[in-house]
């Protein structure tokens, strides 16, 4: 098994499987206002503003908690009451983030796609056309919902054009899709410790243009989520306002450490796709189908229709998949019952190779010897609402 | 040192020095819908509500972040937008509650004492008995401003003769001092994984009479702060409704078994105050005084007036101290010069007395040899507000 000896690999999109050295990093106990724990936090905003090549324009802002908690701090330190927010959305993701917005009292529109379908820059360019009240553009850049990827070049470039504030959800790309402040020109960019760059949970961060960081005072709805006030107390002296969760920060120093001796977003991204291919395509000989075109399918989760075939009992595939040593992951689509696979986390092709063989014994284990006929029975009967 | 081999001991309020088998506790990754994680959540709820005496009347919510999250938290869910709280304040984290309260738009009174003074049951009487629009009471258990104890059973009483809502910040006395719903009637009660539970930060709880939180629904001012959507997503199918921080609960989990092992709050009340003595004693032979008379002070963290000896340079005191091995704490009073040393933590009279003796080693190393002519000095020269 893993790094810690007996552990499951977690193949969803996080928690997600660590490595050994990331986790003991956390066999230390820090104290908040230490010298050693400010270099720590200073450490871990430096390199995210590197990673994103924004050093020169962007501030790194850390707080508590899970990405939706930094979701949320964004969304509500940046936008001010009154101002107009267009959101893209294609999943459960972009749902949330529309759910925040009415909860805390911002104006909202919505432009949504079929879960199957990326968010389409075109029909977003008309709108901000039509509407010059939008003033800030709120896009996910991958759809955890599906796995979704969205083309954040073209979005970025039409929110350049119309001169509107963009902020993406880079919950699930960050650190393995290539994205940075050239090729895309965004605003805020919020992700969380324990997703592509494998720390564990517990924290989320924003990389936000200072230009307007700078004018957000007073702007949040609530105090432990106001991340201007979260800035000025780290820029002020590098402390937290509120206790860090300090044993999450080290491991999340320790896992960028990691990320960079790994060769960075390039190294990360060959090194997840090379798991989603290796993933798909074993699943593919066993007769599972794909939700998404092999073109929209970013290298982070990967959903897979429940087959039609009667003798699929997808409790009992969790359930064995799990006692062999594999978690997977329920479906949340609303158009098509299925399930998901992760393929992040500190694991590489060995692991990716084994789920697959762990899938086929389960199949075989269910009695499902005959693979092709489930392949087959699955296309026609699948209920799926066509799009 | 430590059992980590080679930390500091955090003599603070938090993060504090945790065992190594609540470290170790770290070293596996927990899928956040795993039957196992599941377990673990549950566990350390029940265990939660049971510590306080509170099985049948209560329910336990726990939440990602900070302490100060759980505080806005439970604030945001329990208060409707138009009723009003009263806050009795006599220190930094009173004040706190108070800005929550008007950053989230409720309605607030405030009574407020000198940072070394207990809350006035009598006044809270008054105050109540003179405005029936009050329907909330809001007080700190143990003030870690100063490390002063309010009266629980006492404010109990009065908000129970006037039958007006209590919820206690009993962040950084949860654990360790002593209450329970029979003896104090409260309607909720905050604290923290790493306080007097010694677990790692990153989430707090809320103990909260399920009557209540059952009217809720809606009230919240945030998405990821929302206590009834967290409890009914919890009490649904145990999971967290957002990533939760599968490791630190991993630890607390730990944590609260080892809180048992040592026979519960009774035993842990014992240490802490045998540590708190031990510190107090040192320090007065060494010429120190306590900001609180000792019949006030709680087992927490003690706050030590700053010596008037020109040799005594606090940050070069902080630093030796910390050479030393012993992380202590900055002054957090508006009242008067101080620092602080806390007594919480995987630690107990053996390290006291290893603390104690760094502090003498620093001050001889000071030059402050002759330490009875400091205490002389110290009580004339003092920029202390009477009070």
């Amino acid at each position: 098994m893993n790094d810690s000896g007996n552990d499951k690999y977690l193949l969803t999109p996080g928690p997600l499987t660590t490595s050994l050295a990331t986790k003991r990093a956390m066999l230390h106990d820090w104290g908040s206002r230490d010298t050693e724990f400010i270099a720590i936090t200073g450490r871990i905003r430096d390199r995210l503003l590197a990673i994103a090549g924004v050093e020169d324009s962007h501030a790194a802002v850390l707080v508590q908690g899970s990405g939706t908690f930094g979701v949320e701090a964004t969304l509500g330190t940046l936008i001010a009451s009154g101002q107009r927010t267009l959101v893209l959305e294609n999943g459960a993701y972009g749902k949330r983030i529309v759910a925040i917005l009415e909860r805390i009292g911002r104006e909202v529109s919505v432009l949504s796609w079929p879960e199957d379908q990326q968010v389409d820059p075109a029909a977003l360019d008309a709108a901000l056309g039509e509407d010059p009240s939008i003033e800030h553009v709120v896009v996910v850049h991958c759809e955890t919902t599906t796995g979704i990827l969205n083309d954040m070049v073209a979005i970025g470039r039409v929110c350049g054009v119309h001169k509107r504030r963009l902020i993406i959800d880079g919950m699930s790309a960050f650190g393995a899709i290539p994205i940075d402040g050239n090729s895309v020109p965004f605003d805020a960019l919020i992700a969380s410790s324990n997703k592509c760059f494998e720390g564990v949970p517990g924290m989320a961060f924003a990389l936000i243009a200072r230009e307007w960081l700078e004018t957000t005072e007073g702007n949040a709805h609530s105090v432990s989520l106001d991340l201007y006030e979260q800035w000025r107390g780290l820029e002020a002296n590098g402390q937290w306002r509120f206790t860090p969760p300090t044993h999450v920060l080290a491991a999340f120093d320790q896992a960028l450490a990691e990320h960079r001796e790994e060769g960075g977003v390039a190294a990360r991204h060959r090194r997840y796709s090379a798991n989603r291919d290796i993933l798909v395509s074993g699943m593919r000989e066993l007769g599972f189908e794909t939700l998404l075109a092999d073109a929209v399918q970013a290298p982070i989760i990967v959903t897979f229709l429940m087959p039609a075939d009667q003798r699929f009992d997808f409790t009992r595939f969790y359930d064995d998949m799990s006692a062999r040593g594999f978690v997977i992951y329920p479906g949340k689509l609303s158009i098509a019952d299925s399930f998901r696979i992760g393929c992040i986390g500190a694991l590489g092709p060995a692991e990716m190779r084994a789920a697959a063989a762990a899938v086929k014994a389960t199949l075989e284990a269910m009695g499902i010897g005959d693979l092709a006929s489930m392949a087959t029975n699955q296309a026609s009967s699948l209920n799926r609402t066509e799009t």
